[in-house]
């Protein structure tokens, strides 16, 4: 069987981009891939997640946890975002990778804005070992099944 | 509301050992982190994923996809196991965090074992454009929820 060398990525169009910002709004949690401090190895690992009202992507994290010491460190990290359902081939199903900026954002004034997209955690909101991280989108990998890729910019994802 | 600085690290038992091997046994995808060698900074994307006979993670990847152009480059990477179900707080559910290494391993003697665990990879399988990896454990991170996490040696994971 032939090889063929063909660019998997597409030229960018609406629907790309509206689908890139569905899977941010819908999406309650994500992987996040940070650089780990000790080994400078990648490190991903599960976090909450919900649209800012601006569609960037805000995190609930624990200071405790491993992820967060990364982010102190080095705060360039990747999101992946868009879950299979319960049938069919899981790589069919759209994703999106965003390479991000990670910062901490102002969680008292977010408070309302957080729990109303994710009620769950109103038991630990106001821990003060849990901080709120903003991650800002620097560009974006689309997936939107075998032969449907896309490379975003900041702009085709967030408005 | 005073800050409990406490270690979230339980010591490693067999309970937690066995929960790990059964989320690598059950995985049929993953979120794979690598390091993008363009920027240098994480990258997350999906892959599918198979336990091998000897329960270390082997993936159907495509030699077109910036993972595994990352991979050739730095084959030190991160895999995050174990998917929530429709119901509950994401967050409670059982995950594993991986730090691997990952190499060719023998696509044509794996060919049966692979898709008898992922029969939907017969579609693709003997494309020139698709190569089988092996993801062998350094080392794992295993959150079974809030306040249940474990160090896990590569012996912990893999028997």
């Amino acid at each position: 069987m032939p090889d063929k060398k063909i660019d998997p990525i597409r030229p960018t169009d609406d629907e790309a981009r509206a689908l890139a910002r569905s899977l941010i709004a819908e999406a309650r949690y994500a992987a996040l891939a940070v650089t780990d401090p000790e080994t400078g190895t990648p490190m991903v690992t599960r976090i909450a997640l919900v649209p800012g009202s601006d569609g960037i992507p805000l995190s609930l994290i624990s200071t405790l946890s491993s992820h967060t010491h990364a982010l102190a460190a080095s705060a360039a990290c990747s999101l992946l975002i868009g879950e299979p359902g319960p049938k069919g081939d899981p790589l069919t199903h759209p994703r999106l990778t965003l390479q991000a900026i990670s910062e901490r954002a102002d969680k008292a004034s977010l408070k309302e804005h957080y729990l109303s997209l994710y009620p769950k955690a109103q038991l630990y909101y106001d821990f003060g070992d849990f901080q709120l991280t903003r991650f800002t989108p620097m560009g974006g990998l689309l997936n939107g099944g075998f032969g449907k890729a896309f490379k975003l910019t900041p702009g085709d994802i967030v408005a």
